[in-house]
C-alpha cells in the first residue's frame, strides 16, 4: 500500500433527504475451534462473500477477531469487485477465530471509501463491528433524534445510524459491556423496519433480523472436510464453525449446509458454543411477515434457499403459471439470459413447446467506464447479446423475462431478434408490472421511469415492437411462492413495488 | 497516467526453447467515409475487443490513425480486461479512420506490457502496426535466422518475428514503399504456420490467414445505424465501415454483418473503397485446409459463424451424435453451464428426458488473487457453482460437458451432486478424449497433466467417482462439424490435440 | 478513481492506550468577494499545503464550500504529499469561496484512509469540517466521557474527541445553529492543550488556539495580483482573501502578507467580511503561555515568523550563543545540512573561523520503502551525505547540528568524515540535550531511544567517535529566542523535551 | 502487480526529425565474489541510482544476471524516481552477480514504458542489456541505414540504435559470442558522440565512452564493510565488487571508493577478475577532448570527481573568479539555492562582504501536476523560495546564481526580494551567457527561449529587474575549471553551449 494512490472523495449527500438506499450481502463465522493450518478464517469469508457479489459489486469490507477480551480487530476494505478490494496480503492479515463481512452496492453514486462496510467503532462496552443490509424507513427521524443527542455524523448512511443507536444506550449499571440484547432490542424498537444485521463483539456474532423479515438472513455450518467431500458421513455435531450469510447458495462451495433462517425479529447470539436465540422482538399486531418477493424474482441466486424452496423452483413454477395465464402458439420458447431461464423452460414444458436459446451473453460486457459514441448508444443494449440466428431465423418466438424496468433492454432484444430474422416475437414476463418505489432496500427507479406506469399494459407490445406483451397476475406469482412452502399460515410477502401496498409506512420526518 | 505507477517485469523466456504460444482475438476497422460526431473509430474498436474478450483477457492495444500519408499512429496498451485496460480519455485520444486493436491471453504466465499488441514499428515502408494469433511452428528457425542477420530481439514472442520478417526484406528498387503485397507473401513464405494477422499501414489494413487456414478471421461491414435499428432496409451500397475480426459475434452488436471469411492463404487489402483479394499463398500440394476443431468444441464463442455455420449448432449436433453413439436411462439430462448448454439439451431432447439444470454457475469467480487455504483446495472448483438441489435430489442424471482437461473439475463437480443427493452421475462428452498438446496457438496442458493420458478410458468413471463415463467419437465430431457445411470439399480441419495427426510438423532447430 | 485500487487498511490502534500523536498542518482561506477565473480557491490551500508539507507527508486533505445556506462541502482526501494526494481534477472539483486544508504525519504508523482530515460532520448545527494540529493531554479522560455519553467512535484519532466534543452541545434554545462561540468555548474548557484548529461551518472559518498557545498558528491576508507583483503599492484595505496557517511561510509564496497570530486561548472567527476576536479562553492562573520550543530549533521552516521574529535568526543567534559557551579551535566550521546552516554560519562568524561546507546532502533520498541489506545497514545514514573531500582533507572541523535524537546519524557522518580524511571532528548542538517524551503533538522517540539519556554527556565524544562533543545551554537557548522578541513579558516557551518541566500534566485516566 | 493498472501510452515521434536528447544516470556492478547474505546486487544499483536521481527523475530500470552461461537476464523498470519505480519486492527478485541500471529524464515529454532503459535483446551473440547517456549527432543518418538493412525499430529513441548498430554486426566466424572488442569498436565508429554506455553481456559489463570524452563515466570498487566503517585499513587488493558509474557521488554512500575515470575512446572489459582496458578508438585527428563544462557549471552533484577535481572546488573558484571581474559595493552576498552556493560563499570571501541567506527553498515543490490558476502563474517561481527577510531587509545584496537561461525565475526572485525590502539587487552569474543548443544530451531550450539571446548584456538588469546584472567571462570559467586539473594538456571541453563552437557536427540527414 505504501505507494498505491488512496484517495476518498465525497462529494454528496449530507444534505440529502433521506438516507442512502443499499443493496448488500452480509457473511459472517465463528469458529467453533482454534483452526489448525488448514482452514483460515479470512478465505472463508472471503469465499462468502464472492458468493454473495451479485447483491453489491461497489465496495467489500472484512471484520476479524481472535475473540480474546483483548484481541483488536483486524479491517480490511476496498472498491470493488471483492477479487479487487483484498489482495492476498490482506486475506493472510486477517487472523482469527471469528469474523464478518460485507458487499455492498450504493444505488445513488455514493460509493465512498468512507461507507464501506462494515463499520467499526468503540463503544463503552467495547470494539464492535456492523454489518447492514436494508433501507431504514424512519432514518430521518432517528438521524435528528441522534444529532438532538449531539452525535456528529460522519457517513450519510443509515448503517451509521444503527451502529450509533447501539452505542447510544449506556448502562453504567451493567458492568463488563452488559446487556448487548437489551441494548439491540432497544435498537429494534427504534428502527422499525428494514434490516438484516450482522454484530461482531468480542467473542460473539449477533443475527438479526428486523420483525417483518424483509431483508433475508440464515445460519449454517461448516462440514469437517472429510465430510464436505463425501469421505465421510455426517455425524450430529459435525460442526467446524458456524456461519450466518444472506444466502444459503454461499455454504456449498465451502463445504457447508445451512440450519435455519433467522426468524423476522429474532436476536440471536451466536459463539463457539453454538447459536442461541435471545429474543424476538414482536411486530405491531395483526401484521404479517413481509418478506421481499423481489427477492425470489430476481434478486437471490437461483440455488438459494428462502423459506424451505430453491429459489430457482419459484422462477420455475412463475413460469408454469405463465403458460397457464397467458399460451401463445409460437415455434420455440426462449428467454433473456439469465436469471429467467428456468421461467422460460418451465413454460415451453408447460405447453409443449421446444425450447431454444436465442441470445448469446457476453459475459466480459458487464461495468464498463467508456461513455459509448453516439451511434453505440442508440444500439443500446445489443452489445451485451449476441443473437443465435440459425435457432430462430424465420420462426415465431415466446421471449421469457423475469421483469422489465425501464423497457429499453427489452426493446432493443426484439430489434435485434427482428432484424436478424425472427418472424414474431412475444413477450411474457414472469411477474407482475414493476410499478411502485421500493424504500425498504432494493434499488428500483423512480415511478417516472418505470415503463409501467407510462405505457398501459395494452400498448406495451407496439412499444416494445412486439407482436404480444403479457404480464404474470399478482395472484399467480403469489401462488408460485406459496406452493413451495410448508407451513403457509408462517409466511407473508411483501409485494409493494408491484401492488403499492407497503407493509410499513416511509416517515419522512 | 502522470503519477499511475508505471511498471514493467520481463523474467523469462529469453531462452525458452520457443516463442509464447497465445491465444488472441483482433480487431480491425477501416471507415468508408470521415465519420461526424455520432460515430467513433475507437469505440468500435473497443467494442470489437470486449466481444472478443474470452479469446484473451490478459492484455489489450488498440493503434489507430488518419490515414493521411505524414499521420502519425496512435496508440494506447494496458494489461487485464479491455474494461481494464483502456480509460475514457484513452478511448478519447484514439482518434481516425482505420485502426486495429489486439486482446492477447500469454499461457505462460509473460504477460509483459512489452509484449503487449499490437506492435508499432518503424520501417523503412513506413509506419507499420501489427497484430497476431497463433503460434508459429518454426519461430526457433526463423529467429535464428533474423539474429544471424543482425537484428536485435527484445521480446519474446511469435509476433516480433513476423514484425521483423516483414521489414527486414527491403525493396529499395520500388519507391514509396512500394510492394507490400510481396513483402507479406514473402514473410507468409518464411512462416508456414499459423497465424492470422492485421497489418495497418498508412491507408490501410492487411487481414492475413496462414494457407491452413488454422486461425479464424472474418470481414464484415457496418450497416448505417437506421438500417442497424430495423428502420429503414438494407441497401446493396450501404457501408459505413469495414470489419475485419477474429470471430463475426462482435458485427451484431455494433450494427454491422458478416460479408465472408478471409480464405486460406489470402492477403486481404482492406481500404476506405473497399476489400480487395491480392494474393493466396498456396499450401504444399496434397494438403488440406486445417481450421482448428477446437474453435467448433470450445474456444469461440456459440453465437459465431465459421465455415457458413453457427457454432452453437455445432455444438447441438455434437449432443444429438453424442445420444446416438452414448445413449443412457437416467432421470435428467443436464450440463455444466456454460459452453456444453447447447450440446446438452440436444441430448436431452434425442434421448426424450427431461433437461433440468443441475449447477448454478457463480460468475464472479472467475480469476481471483488469491491463494485458498488447504480446506478451499480440497474443495476447490465447487466454489464456482452452486447447486440446485431440488431438481435432482434422488434422481439419476446424464451430465453433459464439451471436454475434459485434467479431470479436477468434473471431478469436483461429480462429488458435489452426489454428496447433495444425486443416485446416479453418469458423465458424457460432446468431444473425443484429448490426449496431444498443441503448437498452433491454442493453450493446452503437456501431455503429462492431460487424465486422458493418465486413466484409460475404461477406468474414467471410477478415477472421477461417477457411474459412467463416454466420449464422442472423433467421426461423430468430424460429422457434427460437416454436417453444417455446404462445400464439403473445400473445408478441413486440424483435429491434432484428440487425433495426434499434426497439419504440420513442430521445427525444434 | 473509478477503476483505482482504494483499500483502506485499520490494524489498530481502538484499544491504545491514548489517542495518536500527530504533526499536522492546517491552512484555510476565506474569499472577501467571487473570484472571477483568475483566482481558484482550492490552488491557494494546495500551495498552502505544500508550503507545510514539512509539517506531516502521510496524507492530504481539503474541504471546500460555497458559503451559501444549503451548500454542500466538497472533500478531496489523499495519501503521501500533497502533489500526490491530488490530481488536477479534484483540484477543479474543489470550487468554492472558503475552505480549510491539512497535510498530517501520523507517528505511529496508523495513516489510515479513515484517518484523514479534515474531518467533516453533520452536527445538530449543520456541517462541520473540523482540521487539527496537536495532541490532547486528557485524551483518555474525554474519550471515557464521550463513550458514556452513548457516541461510538470510529477513528483512533483525537481529533474526533474534538469533533464529538463540538457536536455534543445542543442548545435548541438557539435557533439557526447559533452560538459557536459558547460551543468551541466549551470544547476548549475540556480539551486543555495541545491543539490548534481550524472549523468550517456554513460560511466561515473559526481560528482557535489552546491557551497555552503550544501549537503555531497565524493569519494573514492575500493581496491583489498587482500589488503582489510590485506594481502597486498597497492599500490598506487590498484584501483578496484571508488566510490561517499553522506558518506565516506559506505566504509570500501566493502574494500575501502576515496579519497577526492567533492568542493563545483565542477564538477567532473568519467571514468575508474580516477577521473577528469573539473571545479568549483565559489559562489557569500564573501559568504563562508555553509556546513549544522545539517549533525554533528544528521543526519549522527557516523563513516563518513566529512572535515577531524569523526562525532562521533564532537559529543564527543559538549560532552565536553557541560560540560564546563552547568555542573550539580549528581550521574550519561546517553543518549538517540543511536546518542547521544558519546556526553553523553564525558560529563560524563569531569565531571568525572559516565556514566551509563538508556534507552534500542527496535531496532524493528521503523516504525509501526498500529495506537495505546488511551491508547498507551499517552504513546507514552515510547514503543521505556526500562528502565534500577537498574541503576538509587534513583539516580540523566544527560540526554544528542542530540537535541529537538516537545519534545514529552524528556516528555515521563522524565516521565518514574521520575516513575521508578530517583530521579532527569537533560536535556543537545547538539545543540542549533531548530527554524527555512530548505528549503536546511533537513526534519524539521514547525516553529508551533518546541517546542522551543513554550516555552521559562526557561519554558522548568517545560514544560518537568525534574529539568533542558539546550542547548548548537551556539558558543559552532561551536568551537566544527571547531576544528578537519585542513583548519579553507575553511570551513563555514550553521546553519539556529538554528540561522535563510539562506546562500540563497528562492525564492517564 | 497483477492487479495493477499498467498503461502504455506512444502518442510521439516516430516520425521526428531525429532521436530524442535525454540527460540521463548509469550505475554497473560486478561483484569478484558470491555474496553471501549482507550484500545484495539489486541494493547497491538501487541506492547507486538514487545517487544518480539528479540525472534523471522519468524512469528507472535495473537488469541483473548470475553471469553463468545460460542465466537468463532479470529486468524491473518503472515509472518516477527511484524510490517509485522500484517495489521491496522487485529488489528481491533482481538477484545475481552484475547488473545495470539506468535512470532517464526524456526532454521530450516523450516518457513511455517503452522507452526505459536497459534495453534488452536478444542477439546473436547472446543477450546484451544496454544503458546509454547521450545523444547521437548522426542519429538520422544511422536511422536510415539501419531500416535499409531491414530492422524494423520500435523505440524513437537513440539507445535503440546503439543496440541495433551492436547486434548488426554479424561474425559467424567467431564461436561463442566472439569479438565483442570489434562489435563495440564498429559501432564506435559509426556513431561519434556523444555517448557513455554499459552493457551487459553473459557474466561482463563493458564500460565506454565516445572519443571526445563528452559524457563523464568513472569506475570505483566496492571496499569490504570494516574498511569502509573504519575498523580496519585498506589493503591493496580489497575489493568486493567493480562499480561504474556516471558520476563518483555514488561510491561514498556504498563504502566504495573512486579508482579511475574511463578514457575518452576507452573500451573497458568489467569482470569479477578485474578491469581491463580493451581499446581506445581515436579522435579524429588534431581534435581534442570535449567534455561538457555544463557538467561543472550546473549538471553534476557537488561531491562528484571529474578530472581529478571536486566540482564543488570548480564552482568555488568560479565565484572566486566572479568577484575578481565584477566587484559590487553591498552590504550582503547570497544565492540562490542551491546549486548556486558555493561559487556564492567564495564571491562573498574574496570581496570580504558578509555572505547571508535571503531565500529558503521549499524542497516540496518539485514537479507538480496540477495547473495553477492565473493568479499563481502571475507569481509565478516565488512559490519554490521563501524570503528570510530579515536578512536582507533595507539592504544592498549581491546574489549570485550558476545560470541564466529562460530569466523567468530570476525575474520573479529579484521582484520577490524588492517587494520584501531589499534595497539593492546586484545579480552575478558564475557562468557566461547561454546562448546556443546542445545536441549532444543536455536538455537546453531552443535559441529563441534563451534570455542572452533576446536581450543584450547591457539591458538586462532592466528586464530582470535588478540593479546591475555581470557574468563571469568564457576565459574566467575556463581558468576556474583547468585551475584545479593536473595533467593540462590532456583535458579540453565542450563549450557550445557558451561558445557557439561545437566538436562535432550534427549531421541532419
Amino acid at each position: 500500500m505504501a505507494k498505491a494512490l488512496l484517495r476518498s472523495r465525497e462529494d454528496t449527500g449530507f444534505r440529502g433527504e433521506t438516507g442512502m438506499r443499499e443493496e448488500c450481502g452480509l457473511f459472517g463465522v465463528v469458529s467453533t475451534r482454534n483452526w489448525k493450518t488448514d482452514t483460515n478464517l479470512s478465505h472463508l469469508i472471503h469465499l462468502g462473500l464472492v458468493g454473495l457479489q451479485h447483491r453489491g459489486q461497489e465496495s467489500a469490507g472484512i471484520v476479524t477477531t481472535n475473540g480474546g477480551p483483548n484481541d483488536d480487530f483486524i479491517t480490511r476494505k476496498g472498491m470493488g469487485l471483492v477479487n479487487q478490494a483484498f489482495s492476498d496480503e490482506d486475506i493472510t492479515c486477517l487472523k482469527g477465530n471469528l469474523g464478518i463481512g460485507h458487499v455492498r452496492y450504493s444505488t445513488q453514486g455514493i460509493s465512498d471509501a468512507i461507507n464501506i462496510q462494515p463499520f467499526v467503532v468503540e463503544s463503552l462496552h467495547g470494539l464492535i463491528a456492523v454489518a447492514h443490509n436494508g433501507e431504514l424507513v424512519n432514518a430521518k427521524h432517528l438521524k435528528k433524534k441522534l444529532l438532538q443527542h449531539g452525535v456528529g455524523l460522519s457517513s450519510s448512511s443509515d448503517s451509521e445510524l444503527i451502529v450509533q443507536l447501539l452505542t447510544h444506550t449506556p448502562d453504567d449499571e451493567e458492568p463488563n459491556g452488559g446487556n448487548w440484547v437489551a441494548r439491540i432490542r432497544h435498537m429494534m424498537q427504534e428502527t422499525v423496519a428494514s434490516y438484516s444485521l450482522l454484530i461482531l463483539n468480542h467473542d460473539r456474532v449477533w443475527a438479526v433480523r428486523d420483525s417483518y423479515g424483509n431483508r433475508p438472513l440464515c445460519i449454517g455450518k461448516l462440514l469437517p472436510t472429510d465430510v464436505a467431500t463425501g469421505n465421510r458421513p455426517l455425524k450430529p455435531d459435525d460442526c467446524e464453525a458456524w456461519l450466518v450469510a444472506s444466502e444459503s447458495c454461499t455454504f456449498p462451495a465451502m463445504g457447508a449446509v445451512p440450519v435455519r433462517e433467522v426468524l423476522p425479529g429474532e436476536i440471536v447470539e451466536i459463539t463457539r458454543n453454538g447459536i442461541y436465540s435471545r429474543c424476538i422482538v414482536p411486530r405491531p399486531e395483526a401484521q404479517t411477515q413481509a418478506f421481499c418477493i423481489f427477492e425470489y424474482i430476481y434478486f437471490a441466486r437461483p440455488d438459494t434457499m428462502f423459506e424451505g424452496q430453491m429459489v430457482s423452483s419459484v422462477r420455475r413454477r412463475c413460469g408454469h403459471q405463465l403458460a397457464k395465464e397467458w399460451p401463445v402458439d409460437v415455434d420455440l420458447v426462449s428467454t433473456v439470459p439469465e436469471s429467467a431461464t428456468p421461467a422460460a423452460m418451465e413454460y415451453a414444458c408447460a405447453l409443449n413447446i421446444p425450447y431454444l436459446e436465442v441470445l448469446c451473453k457476453n459475459r466480459y460486457v458487464g461495468r464498463t467506464f467508456i461513455q459509448p459514441c453516439a451511434r453505440l448508444r442508440k444500439l443500446g443494449v445489443a452489445k451485451k447479446f449476441g443473437p443465435l440466428v440459425d435457432n430462430f431465423n424465420g420462426k415465431r418466438i415466446a421471449l421469457i423475462d423475469d421483469s422489465i424496468v425501464r423497457g429499453n433492454t427489452m426493446a432493443a432484444i426484439v430489434t435485434l431478434l427482428k432484424t436478424c430474422g425472427a418472424k414474431e416475437v412475444h413477450v411474457r414476463i414472469a411477474s407482475p408490472p414493476l410499478k411502485y418505489p421500493c424504500y425498504m432496500g432494493i434499488n428500483i427507479p423512480t415511478s417516472e421511469e418505470l415503463i409501467a406506469n407510462l405505457v398501459p399494459v395494452e400498448q406495451m407490445a407496439e412499444e416494445l415492437g412486439a407482436d404480444s406483451v403479457k404480464y404474470l397476475s399478482l395472484e399467480g406469482l403469489e401462488k408460485a411462492v406459496r406452493d413451495g412452502i410448508k407451513d403457509q399460515q408462517e409466511t407473508g410477502h411483501c409485494t409493494a413495488c408491484l401492488s403499492g401496498q407497503y407493509p410499513v409506512k416511509k416517515l419522512d420526518w
